[in-house]
């Protein structure tokens, strides 16, 4: 299990820094270097990828106090992972109100030591123990999770097309989760509003898939589970989500690549096969959509996404979609169908689109 | 069903007007007055309430296209509950792109006209056939939900002990759902981590009760189904969130007696028997809790609590409990129990509490 080579890693760890003192050698850390300059674009993995960059750390009267933390960050994963338990970020924080000297001031502090060890190890924070705080994604449709009951252990069957209007909620960890499933593909949703109208229409039987509301940016929760179910299943996966530059270049980006600045991780979250089904700027032409101007942020945005964005930089058919968003001047919104019947979407757009899966955006 | 009652009254306003029209009379619509001025809390109905003031919106040059989105809005209403369908409130708006003349150019627009006829009908938006976007809470403990197959109309038994480590993720609407249970109580919790914590641990099994997960503000949906589940079970509702004014006055007051700018539908929306279980400012000297120093804006906050909100200004042991966080100076959140201990706040604070519901906060 990933759990016990990160608790050989932790202890391997601990014991070079042992033997450094002991030998009354400075003890050292290293870490990879975590920043956009040390991050590269791999089409072929499919992920933001940290390069070789490294930053060493030594335990010095000026580093003492992090250096401690660090230490003591690293007991805690060990604990957690041998009592089986998962700490949420703020959680830790708290912990270390225990710690004397070594306490936190303030979270971001403990989060950055957090991802200092994520790093260290090459491993996500999941492995060693910490959650965070929020949940994340809805899923109904033709899918099984297998879990087990927290208390005895027994197994259970969890059948995501038996939960009538509701859904199932995905914990904040799931790496433990197994997946049965018959269905042909994803479909990753960014608003709970069209989530529950493709779920009230029973979509997933229709067209045999599973539907995952993402709520907005998706969670690592969800990301994560996307990811292994998309990865374990040989399932793709199509993202559905608003046609402005923060659908592509926030919620599509990071479903797919993941985000910049937390590139170490990457690895683990990331959904590489997702490919774009829409709502593209040539959808409004062909469905006659409703829109709205793009503002100056967006403006901004997209220019951004254009000139810096790694992935962005890398595939013509989304330049020539994001230029053509900035021609036309105007964003639109997956609810934007509703001017043409409340089920056009159901019943026209979806059907349409899925028939054609080889045009959809990289 | 709630649903052809509403039906009844748009089809009767409707004709009212029609009459008028044919009388050759200006056609009038009398809506209750939405201020935080035509409210009033009366602990025995446990909500804020909309008091007897009136608006009249009569038919003239300058109120045609008011007056004409709302009958649109009627209509668009009896349209959903005629065909079973679940409208969000960005979907009402992009229908409106074919209302020609009548159609909405921003969202908040058509959303205080479809609040207008909830406060019309004295009833609220999902008896309209109008949902939020946003999904609201997490359930999992001692509870079947009933539902149905949204194509069969199969009935459903929805375990909430058979999740695992994920939950029931409540849906936009819950007006059909039914329950089982034989719970003691409900424990309302603010964070998703605290209610992951929980989850892990079977709390709801130990301690026989239906955890929920608010997410912060709980939503609509959730405030409706933790209602609607405490009412038809006659079972209490224990809120456990952060000590801190947000914690007090949006989260604990929302959920108990609803908020002031949608008081036509708190009616609904409430949880009049919701008692504060904590975290208090008690609780910092009795579990020797890590805490924040208050910045200006909570107490800005907390002293706006005292001075104008009716709920607050009702209950004296409310007002002391703030007047003491004001006097430490301090707010405390529900994780900082981790300082003793991950496990304190199941193995000690929670049983302690739970044992003396009567020195609950109302």
């Amino acid at each position: 299990m990933a759990e016990n080579k990160t608790k050989a890693s932790i202890i391997r760890c601990a014991k070079g820094i042992r033997d450094s003192i002991h030998k009354e050698k400075k003890p050292q850390l290293k870490f990879p270097k975590r920043s956009l300059s040390n991050v590269a674009y791999d089409e072929a993995e499919g992920y933001f990828k940290l390069k070789r960059g490294k930053v060493t750390r030594t335990l010095t009267y000026n580093t003492v106090k992090t250096f401690a933390q660090t230490l003591r960050m690293m007991a805690l994963s060990k604990e957690a992972i041998d009592t089986d338990e998962e700490v949420t970020k703020r959680e830790a924080y708290y912990v270390s109100k225990n710690w004397g000297e070594a306490r936190f001031d303030e979270q971001p502090e403990s989060d950055t030591v957090i991802e200092d060890i994520e790093a260290l190890f090459e491993v996500n924070r999941e492995q060693l123990g910490f959650i965070p705080e929020e949940k994340g994604g809805e899923v109904a449709g033709e899918l099984v999770v297998m879990d087990r009951d927290r208390q005895s252990g027994k197994r259970l069957e969890i059948d995501c097309t038996k939960f009538g209007s509701g859904a199932y909620s995905i914990p904040i960890s799931v790496e433990e989760l197994e997946f049965r499933t018959k269905a042909d593909f994803i479909l990753a949703i960014e608003t709970a509003g069209m989530f529950q109208r493709l779920h009230n229409h029973s979509f997933w039987r229709t067209a045999n898939c599973i539907l995952v509301s993402m709520g907005g940016v998706p969670t690592r929760a969800c990301r994560r589970f996307v990811r292994r179910l998309a990865e374990e299943n040989k399932m793709p996966v199509y993202a559905f989500v608003d046609g402005d530059p923060y659908g592509y270049g926030n919620i599509y980006r990071t479903l797919k690549v993941g985000s910049g600045n937390a590139a170490h991780i990457n690895e683990f979250f990331c959904v590489p096969n997702a490919s774009f089904l829409g709502v593209t700027p040539d959808d409004i032409e062909d469905y006659d959509l409703p829109t709205h101007p793009l503002i100056e942020v967006d403006v901004k945005r997209a220019k951004d996404l254009l000139k810096n964005d790694p992935f962005f930089k890398r595939h013509k058919p989304w330049q020539k979609a994001i230029e053509k968003m900035l021609k036309m001047g105007q964003r639109v919104e997956q609810q934007a169908f509703a001017k043409h019947g409340l089920n056009m979407v159901i019943e026209k757009y979806l059907p349409e689109k899925l028939a054609h899966p080889e045009k959809f955006l990289p």
